[in-house]
């Protein structure tokens, strides 16, 4: 592959030492996983109907190249060497590249190809029967591939290795959120929950005391074609940069980084869905602007210029999406923007007030995408107690439905009658993802306390905020979170940017001053 | 790579023959040509600014791997035993087949790497350099690159090996028109140059004498979101499928087969271009239609799926655009439809009649790409020539100005000012593509000739244009092109359809009845 090295040089270190050929390595990896990327990209947003056979072929055939090439014992060579190579010991960013290609490298290669193979043929088998399950209100139907998914992911999270004093659990985790565990998550998630599932009935007395504010301005209708102009408008002056990047529609919204210069996010739009829009929008616009954040000029392909976590990333996208996108500071500055988009007679009677009572109601919802940042939690905390106890083995996995249920009565106080609207809900387990789900949460936490510690360093944000002003913002998480990559774990970014590790106070605070603001309780 | 066969395998044979072996390879080698062309595509209509460079680089690793696949031993292993295999001696699907591997694998084989790679290096440099010139309208600027560009040709041209009894450039243009030589040629483009040239002097002096219709209704200013609808209508009613394609917004329009299920076209638009936009986009849907109607499901990757020559390719285009879109029995159904989409109001004035002869008019023109159906050949006849005389050693690079300039003062009665209109408005050499432009006429005698074939079996096919019923054509070019893939030389094609070999009678007859019918002459 001379041509292919020739370029690469162009931009990578020209060097000659083991650890220089390991980045130009890396890079090339990292060039061929971005093609992939590319084309999931296109598959959610331009591929014709037809081209989905291919489309599969195509992606089939380079999952294999860089199954491949991530587990090279080539890539294994020149990582050994490099780890001993003297004359980096001292160059932190060089330690903190080979501590993370290590953990990579040893993470792919633990796994049987075999066990890799059989996951494959689960998750793609799974997700068939899933949808087919979902559309067909019929668990029975998905119960052998969840048993299947669980069963494989408990032998994947015997490979990897379970860490001292931990479960099994913790080692499918640590592939979304590295370091993190069962036992630290319920630690966080205890006092969260004892302080939401109380603050979610005082909103429901409010409630049904006729103290709800309407949610009329939020669900006004409006022309599509002016809410993708309102939301690019928004996301732009957020700091997503336009040149680096593009914004298209697709059934679900999602962010691909590709790599430097070129990262594109989606959205979804429905006549009445302006501000579901503008926060789906503003949500993957900031998971946006932490790819454009991190260093992937000369760092292409190296762990340092990836993202660090699951958490991590959901952080920046909440940010954006929840404290900065629907404080009321943000919409003295957006609803004059809206109306010179919309038009004032489209607008009309809607205030600063209301619309941002309105994007801010409370509302117990069976459907986490659609819940509300007080309710979501519950159900993040649902999933992540419910498949940890399914892969410790406490609960069958035909019992899920029940106990699932039972759980949201007790916590939002609905009754599900309908599997697809309940346990069927949510794609990851038929993907085969476990050990994900607490990211979400994880982001709201990590959201709400770099937040926190932001408003010390800049005291005039809310200012800011309502002139439209984000630079001092995007500043801050380029600082203290983008810029470092994979160099730090989350855990120590967050200590590092907060003084703090990791705790649900900061969002207790945020969501108890937030419902203090719409219903005045 | 196991996880990429095992997926190959569900679509291609199971069987163990080396015949067998070899289509599995050739498939899995197309599904990553694919995948580069998918990326080609999104650079030129999606792509953000930003990410040309990662582009470049996906897109040199791809080309180093193919290039790595196209000239694997293996390939040529697989080949060399499948050859002597009797088993499918008689089989003359296989044997077609075999013919054209071993053809492609000998081209890919007989050029040294070096040589690749120099070409690679100059087209690279050369186009920034022609564009730079162009820009500068410094001849000089490009003139070495120029020179560089003929001299690696004449090198890759004595490594492919020239045909018996003929020349240099005859093997460069058969790695674009296979078995076409330049003497060939000469003998086809004679007569019609002797054609063209007072025929060109006749409308002149029909123009002169105030006998020229106006081209007023080709250049009625309509909304741009108006123009992609009639377009897309067109091409849809004329074959295109758009549940296996697409067609967006791009500088230059071009149509890029991606492989089953996925064939793009892209066109451009400007407020008074509606009729150039109709005519580029019926070229790429005749392009894209063509793609589509290949075999490309279970012989995709193998050459009997794909397209036969540049000439042929072209051929399938120029009718749709032309012998089809720029009829009077075309406007009689298209002009309801536009009035359907634009409004009556906005094409007041425009009849069958005015459209038609306003969307014929011919006009000699110092750029090739905006020239008529009746001047373009002579565009054509010029590179030809002229790129011949310079791998020849009969026309130095830097007397090419001159040369230019002369014969577009003789053949088109214009006089060129600025290289920027004359030999530097092409990017084709810049690109090292010697032995091309020629394609571009036997696209359109293949066109005339094709059409004129089709009419004996389908004797009423103007009503059906009338009546936009466009199956019947779409019909017969799929029985006697698409179908065939490679199966068959240009030339053979040509025989089998039209029962003559290539000649210039059908488009001279063509378009004398055309240039009757826009000016009565």
């Amino acid at each position: 592959m001379s041509s292919a090295t020739s370029a690469q040089t162009a931009s990578a270190p020209s060097g000659s030492s083991a650890y220089d050929k390991l980045t130009v390595l890396l890079r090339e990896n990292e060039i061929l996983k971005s093609v992939a990327n590319t084309l999931s990209w296109d598959q959610e947003t331009m591929m014709p109907e037809q081209g989905a056979a291919l489309r599969a072929d195509q992606l089939t055939l380079l999952s294999g190249m860089n199954h491949d090439r991530n587990t090279d014992p080539r890539l294994g060579d020149l990582l050994g060497e490099a780890e001993n190579d003297s004359a980096i010991a001292d160059d932190p960013i060089a330690q903190a590249n080979l501590r993370e290609v290590r953990r990579d490298y040893d993470l792919a290669t633990k796994l049987p190809k075999s066990l890799v193979e059989e996951l494959t043929r689960c998750s793609s088998m799974g997700m068939r029967a899933w949808k087919d399950a979902r559309a067909k209100n019929d668990f029975a139907k998905f119960l052998p591939w969840l048993e299947k998914t669980f069963e494989l992911n408990r032998r994947k999270a015997e490979c990897l290795g379970v860490p001292e004093g931990g479960e099994l659990y913790d080692a499918l985790m640590d592939t979304f959120e590295p370091g993190m565990t069962a036992k630290r998550t319920e630690e966080i998630f205890g006092p969260l929950r004892e302080f939401t599932v109380p603050l979610v009935q005082k909103v429901m007395d409010a409630k049904a005391a006729g103290k709800a504010p309407s949610v009329d301005p939020a669900v006004r209708e409006l022309p599509i074609d002016k809410q993708i102009e309102f939301t690019t408008r928004i996301t732009e002056a957020m700091g997503f940069d336009y040149d680096a990047g593009r914004m298209d529609a697709s059934t679900h919204p999602f962010c691909q980084g590709m790599g430097p210069g070129d990262c594109r996010i989606t959205n979804r739009y429905r006549a009445n869905g302006w501000c579901d829009a503008l926060s789906s929008g503003t949500h993957e616009a900031g998971h946006g602007m932490y790819e454009q954040g991190l260093p992937k000029g000369e760092r292409f392909g190296q762990p340092l210029a990836e993202s660090v976590s699951l958490g991590i990333h959901e952080s920046q996208s909440r940010m954006w999406e929840n404290q900065v996108g629907r404080s009321q500071a943000f919409w003295k500055w957006a609803l004059p923007v809206a109306r010179g988009i919309f038009g004032d007679t489209a607008l009309e009677g809607i205030g600063v007030e209301s619309i941002f009572k309105a994007s801010n109601l409370v509302e117990p919802n069976f459907i986490r995408v659609e819940s509300d940042e007080v309710t979501y939690n519950l159900h993040i905390m649902l999933r992540f107690e419910l498949e940890r106890a399914m892969i410790k083995g406490n609960l069958a996995c035909k019992d899920l439905p029940g106990v699932w249920n039972e759980r949201i009565k007790n916590d939002l106080g609905l009754t599900v009658t309908e599997d697809r609207i309940g346990c069927l809900q949510d794609i990851h387990w038929s993907m085969g993802a476990v050990g994900y789900f607490a990211t979400y949460t994880f982001g709201n936490l990590y959201s709400a306390q770099f937040w926190e510690a932001m408003g010390k360093d800049i005291p005039n944000r809310e200012q800011q905020v309502e002139s439209g002003d984000f630079s001092s913002i995007l500043g801050w998480v380029r600082e203290h979170i983008h810029q470092h990559g994979r160099r730090f774990s989350a855990g120590e970014l967050c200590q590092r940017a907060t003084g703090k590790p990791l705790s649900s106070e900061p969002l207790m605070r945020y969501l108890e001053a937030k419902v203090h603001a719409v219903y005045g309780v």
